[in-house]
């Protein structure tokens, strides 16, 4: 089943108090999804069962252990069971520091993968952010997790993905007051160069992007502020001098129309809700958020953990199955032997130092 | 026909270089328009004729010219001809300042109508915003020409306005960089109140108001901003306790989602941008613009001119009447005798001084 010709995704059990692990198993059970990748999961196999078991499904894939020295992927996918689930700290629909933990190891892990060469893309089912916060104080969002695994202290944007239309920003999370300042020729030229490269890498020949306005009216030359005239028009003359299709700056309340009419095949937004207004309003529950401009891409279901439907077993695959393809077309497949493989895998786990394995 | 319990809504011939003519046409041909409202349409006989035979319609409306000393609606509709169209300055299709200093004194004529009380509401077809700026270079937007001509210097607030769904803002034309300094208790509170008050006055017992935050995830406990916590909060709340049904600050990517799904009847949004990308995506066509906050409504179709299909009789009567529905709902209807009301309408003629007429 291994074919040296298709990716390996490293995919980390998300909140285990959601719908992330039935979803993982959902996944694992989908002959669409296996046909297109190798899996290595990183959790641990009672929350697998678990999720295989509200999930409906039968799975029988090899277990891999800390400490093993090879890592068999000739039967497409492998648990690597961490044996870190504390049980007994999580509650279902419940937001814990249990549930934390558990993701975030899975998910630093993943990413030390993706660093090291154990996989070539890093992938999770949801997390819910208030158990991250109760097991890491600090976190903002998962490219700041990135930065810390990887080392990377550029690169970091993410990418919304539905079906016919993508979306990119300029800037993410920062308060509104703030966005206006980070809106420079060299931010957006920035971002264009990075959703024209990475959509080249999923098959795009040409990406057409469509550029957003900051201001209301693209500024209504001047009128309603100069950052569309003086930065993005500068940045879209650029983008186009290297070769990039691009236009604008469009009033942000148009571009979405123009693309979904299909002239574009992306949105370059200048900020969070520009585009995550549009994009959710256009079909939230199909799409995938990609996080670009690493060595290996990074690709979760844009939607959440869905506490009020978990252990159901009614959670829709499409998005995740949709994000393991996004990650497919990303990622650079490595040849790596099965012993080296195992070698990495061990030395990327990330187990915090208060888990009931650890 | 006329009856003193129905409102009298001035209407102003809009842009005549697109379909503003062939709309009003429509409009004064349409059983149902005419059926919930009188109109004292306000330009230029000739032009209203252009607009019936793109439209294929036949009017046969009493003319009232300046210094005509009565006013005679028993008819439902008249038009105050006011010979200004420069008809050899206006090419279809294409802004000029013929068509701009045509709109523009329409324009400022039912707004003195509004104010003096020759109408009940004051209501137009699509204007061209470079038209306008030809006829008057410091243009920016509605609100400025309303506060010039009725001497109100606050109240004008713009509401987007769709079949199950209103949009209200608190701020609207400036730049993004300045919006969250805009964002205080104050303001977020006065806009929540103005929007109870206009939407009981068109019928709703509780409007159920959705308030949007302003920063991304609506601040995220502080993260990413504190406009959110500190100004909109204790502005929900106040509302709250004066009885409002109002609920938020809701991250502004999922807030239109509820709306949609039929949990408020309104979103009350912080920018221009963030309700009007939703709103676009949600049906453009039917869209009315309300203008609110003074002694009477100012509607309009929320779409524009559209030059692309002018003078083909294809435009799109629906929001039009949607217009004029809602400036009906939202007027107070008096009793003015047919003298007194052309001597109202002789003071509230508006000419510039350069027009063909004038």
């Amino acid at each position: 089943m291994s074919n040296p010709a298709r990716p390996t995704l490293a995919l980390a059990m998300g909140d285990p108090s959601g719908v992330s692990l039935e979803l993982a198993a959902k996944l694992l059970a989908d002959d669409e999804a296996r046909g297109f990748a190798d899996y290595i999961v990183i959790g641990d196999s009672r929350a697998l069962a678990e999720g295989a078991q509200i999930a409906g499904v039968t799975l029988d894939l090899p277990a891999w252990k800390p400490g093993d020295t090879d890592l068999d992927l000739s039967k497409g996918a492998v648990v690597a069971d961490l044996g870190h689930l504390d049980q007994a700290g999580i509650t279902r629909g419940q937001s814990s520091v249990a549930g934390g933990n558990f993701a975030m190891a899975n998910f630093r892990t993943v990413l030390r993968m993706g660093a090291k060469g154990a996989a070539d893309a890093a992938t999770f089912t949801p997390f819910n952010k208030h158990a991250m916060r109760l097991a890491y104080p600090p976190y903002v969002d998962e490219i700041e997790i990135i930065s810390q695994e990887t080392g990377a202290t550029t690169g970091g944007r993410e990418f919304n993905i539905l079906p016919n239309l993508w979306n990119a920003r300029v800037t993410s999370h920062v308060p509104l007051s703030g966005v206006a300042a980070l809106i420079t020729k060299e931010a957006v030229l920035g971002g264009i160069r990075l959703t024209n490269a990475s959509m080249k890498k999923v098959g795009f020949d040409k990406p057409r992007i469509a550029v957003a306005a900051l201001n209301p009216h693209a500024g209504d030359g001047g009128n309603f502020g100069h950052e569309d005239d003086n930065e993005i028009v500068p940045a879209v003359e650029a983008a186009r001098a290297e070769g990039i299709i691009c236009d604008g700056p469009f009033p942000s309340d148009t571009v979405f129309l123009r693309a979904k009419r299909g002239d574009y095949d992306v949105v370059q937004t200048m900020y969070h809700d520009q585009g995550q207004i549009a994009m959710k309003l256009m079909g939230f529950e199909l799409g995938v958020t990609l996080i670009g401009g690493y060595d290996f891409p990074v690709c979760t279901p844009a939607h959440g953990t869905a506490y009020d439907i978990a252990g159901q077993g009614i959670a829709n695959l499409g998005a995740t199955r949709e994000a393991m393809r996004v990650a497919t077309q990303m990622a650079t497949a490595k040849v790596v032997s099965s012993t080296e493989r195992a070698r990495l895998l061990n030395e990327s786990i990330a187990l915090p130092e208060n888990s009931a394995a650890a």
